[in-house]
């Protein structure tokens, strides 16, 4: 199991919680994602190499940004 | 075409304003919903009586504090 910590901007409410990790687990190889909405930290873990890239493509496509 | 005004806390996004709209679109009678995220205040347009009790209730349902 590895894990990445992603900053993001922008989410709210526990809809954007909702949102930001759903598109994440669509990733093939995530397993868990845990959202902090105080901080903005996404914490993915996966089983196998997921790039950082494609977890922030799929976190802007929901219309958040990627600080980090 | 009766308009009803209420004032709801807790909504914060994109995300608020889309639960919040449909779950008073399923009010039968409610025709639009027009939703101002920075007042907080929800413009409801009705062809018929609806009750705002009706509407709070749809409101409260989806998590959100009705102020007035």
């Amino acid at each position: 199991m590895m894990q990445t910590t992603i900053k993001v901007e922008g989410m709210t409410c526990d809809h954007c919680k909702k949102a930001v990790t759903g598109a994440l687990k669509e990733l093939d190889g995530v397993q868990d994602v845990q959202v902090d909405l105080n901080t903005g930290k996404v914490d993915v873990s996966t089983n196998k190499e997921v790039s950082k890239e494609a977890m922030a493509d799929a976190i802007e496509d929901q219309g958040y940004d990627v600080v980090s």
